[in-house]
């Protein structure tokens, strides 16, 4: 996935500060999915307490996307049309937002 | 479904095949976010691609909230009536099912 | 969809309190969907605006949608042992949340 | 996409095929929320038949909002850097998409 120059897809890579602030958050769900498994090693882990886990990670996981996609939007859509490629980044958006 | 001692709930614990099933799934999950951080150190990761695999991991996780979901509705929220904890059930229930 | 005794289904009936409540919102609901449809109408209506308005009735849908769930948990799920049909309960309260 | 005079906003109208297909489309959502109606008046109501019915209604405000987002970013959003809106563009967008 990695490549010099004119990479695998076509210059749109991520923002540098945005990367570094979703790695910090990845990192933290990491250890919240890591949570969770200990949490079902225990005897008495109750269900809704798990739920309620598993839906905490999920909100983390929606927020890192948020990030991604504000970038992706200011640095790669609004540009689009100038780059010629609006219908790529139209049809990836719809297809990401599908059950979003 | 009772048990002596070892949990703080109300002798409410997660199902044993279940539970050994989430805990494969969360692996997997585990194993998954730390693809997305991999990603990330990347040059050329494209904005898209990290939204896929979030999207990705969120549909596995809800996969994961289901099964401990259905185990909860079959073992616990179907007999609230007999044991007397409707209320708590039904309260508890709604208020994870908000916004999922 | 109407019959006179042990009707389409089981008994299981809404609650009629909460039927009330349920019809004023979806009444209002309904003009609110009146509303998008002179939205677009007008000459100048702006998409963004539309979609706000389409948000709202989403959100307002889904209140009635709690309002009928906490209605059938209260009133037919927490009793399903009893009644003895605890596993069409669960399948059908999990074919309705998935991608709520 | 420009105008003269009756607008709002910002020349930043709803394309007009597309505004044609939405209104059928909410034109059928308005009868499926009025069948919704005449169903709490029925005795014999279900809970999860109405339930189903809200969500299907929800997925077909879904697939309007979806009309009108590709719709939006295809006109409006890909042309904001050139448009220079750009900063507004996105923050409505993130505004719009959060717990979508």
């Amino acid at each position: 996935m990695t490549s010099v120059k004119g990479h695998a897809h076509h210059g749109l890579n991520l923002d540098l500060a945005m990367r570094a602030d979703a790695k910090r958050r990845l990192q933290s769900i990491r250890g919240h999915v890591e949570g969770i498994l200990r949490m079902l090693e225990e005897d008495g882990a109750y269900c809704v307490d798990v739920l309620k886990q598993i839906k905490a990670v999920e909100g983390a996981l929606g927020r890192v996307g948020d990030l991604v996609l504000r970038s992706h939007l200011s640095e790669h859509v609004v540009t689009a049309a100038a780059r010629g490629d609006e219908s790529r980044m139209v049809d990836e958006l719809m297809e990401l937002l599908k059950y979003r």
